[in-house]
């Protein structure tokens, strides 16, 4: 047996997330199905984390076991053929049997783009969060490095049912399962042809996190809250104190470092 | 009654064309839907040419007539807010009564993009044609200036029961409807971080023109034709002289000049 790592970049648009689910079409799911077409084995790639539906990855890292013999360069090829176009893999290596896409992350990087132009090309609408309305940005980037470093982000995490299995699926690399601490390596916004880009570097994100940052800096671009608030938003652990939850489309996730 | 010119981007991936058709999703019948919601009118705006199916545009242009006295700069808010995110009008005016956007066109520009990279980025899969094999590129651009000038260009254009209807909808400047005469003032390809691009620039393109042309242009790069064998293509005026049509996900219709 040999445990084949997959590096997959993807336009999440059109899929209900990462995770397999019956009778949706997710990332997840379209590998497994592709894999199970070439070896004829029962496999479910393991990823490094989840993205929520809508959400677009770059280079997403995942593994899975296969007694194939085929060579990496060969897998590459095979896979993206079968692959529907939103779904490139970039990368096929073959890696020891205990490496883990997950557990062995040190570092995941996010971005998220917003387009501030009055007019959203279409060829833009499915990759960006259009947000053209006033906005003091330069209170936003104050904001952003108030995150970096060891916090409780329980503030910023979903409250939502799944909340508990979400965050077993992305914990921090010191492996404390089940706590809201997380380490934000870090934190900032940047300009790029005409867009405003939050990217954020950490050691593991709670479900709708980037999300919920990003809806936070937001509330102070629109001078709802101040950069200043936010060691307080942070302190409170409660999901209320946060900003809400920006749309999936403007999320990446960028890379998986181990 | 006042004659209102639009300028529209459009992603064509979803849609069936510019035509309107009963029961599809088209860019016309959007647009005329959208006006009908603000006017109550029933009103079917006429654009410069239609657009196949697939077939994307940076600045299409249509005119339609309307008794609603609301100022230009509302119209673009009023439309973009009904529109769906993969059509946005970029520009409204009125023009005088007599502009018409298909008469009164004097040279329409199309660009067709090829990505030459080994892997198409997800991102990109709607919206180019992705090639990733040899081609003697240095041939294909050799061959773009043959068709520079005024031709039948009868062996490019599409076969098909629509062709004389088709034809009337996108004539050459000169009205010689009818006929496949048109005049090309520009036809080259280039290069952009990573694509092969054609750009051709012409009084009117016959149905399916510039896939053909893109599609001959590619047997000359495969090596099956020699870039001087287009004078006879051209002479030929016949349809399967020529190449195959290249798929319509790379096609834009760049501009209309008036």
């Amino acid at each position: 047996m040999r445990n084949l790592r997959l590096t997959i970049a993807y336009d999440g648009t059109d899929f209900a997330g990462w995770q397999v689910q019956p009778g949706r079409l997710t990332i997840q799911g379209a590998l497994a199905s592709a894999i199970g077409r070439l070896t004829k084995e029962n496999v479910l790639p393991q990823g490094s984390g989840r993205t929520d539906a809508g959400v677009h990855a770059l280079a997403q890292v995942a593994t899975f076991v296969t007694a194939s013999p085929m060579p990496e360069g060969n897998w590459l090829r095979a896979l993206n053929d079968i692959l529907p176009a939103a779904i490139r893999i970039t990368e096929v290596a073959e890696v020891p049997m205990e490496f883990h896409a997950r557990k062995a992350a040190k570092a995941k990087t996010y971005r998220y783009r917003i387009l501030r132009s009055p007019i959203c090309p279409p060829l833009l609408a499915r990759y960006v969060w259009h947000y053209p309305y006033p906005l003091e940005e330069n209170s936003m980037e104050a904001a952003a490095h108030f995150v970096e470093g060891e916090h409780d982000f329980t503030s910023f995490a979903a409250v939502d049912p799944e909340r508990v299995s979400r965050q077993a699926a992305t914990p921090s690399i010191g492996g404390n399962h089940g706590s809201n601490v997380r380490t934000i390596f870090s934190s900032a916004w940047s300009w790029e042809e005409g867009e405003f880009i939050y990217t954020v570097r950490g050691n593991g994100f709670l479900h709708h996190m980037v999300r919920n940052l990003v809806g936070t800096f937001l509330l102070i671009g629109k001078g709802t809250l101040r950069s200043n608030d936010l060691p307080r938003i942070v302190d409170a652990r409660v999901r209320a104190s946060a900003g809400p939850t920006v749309p999936a489309s403007g999320l990446y996730l960028v890379g998986v470092e181990y």
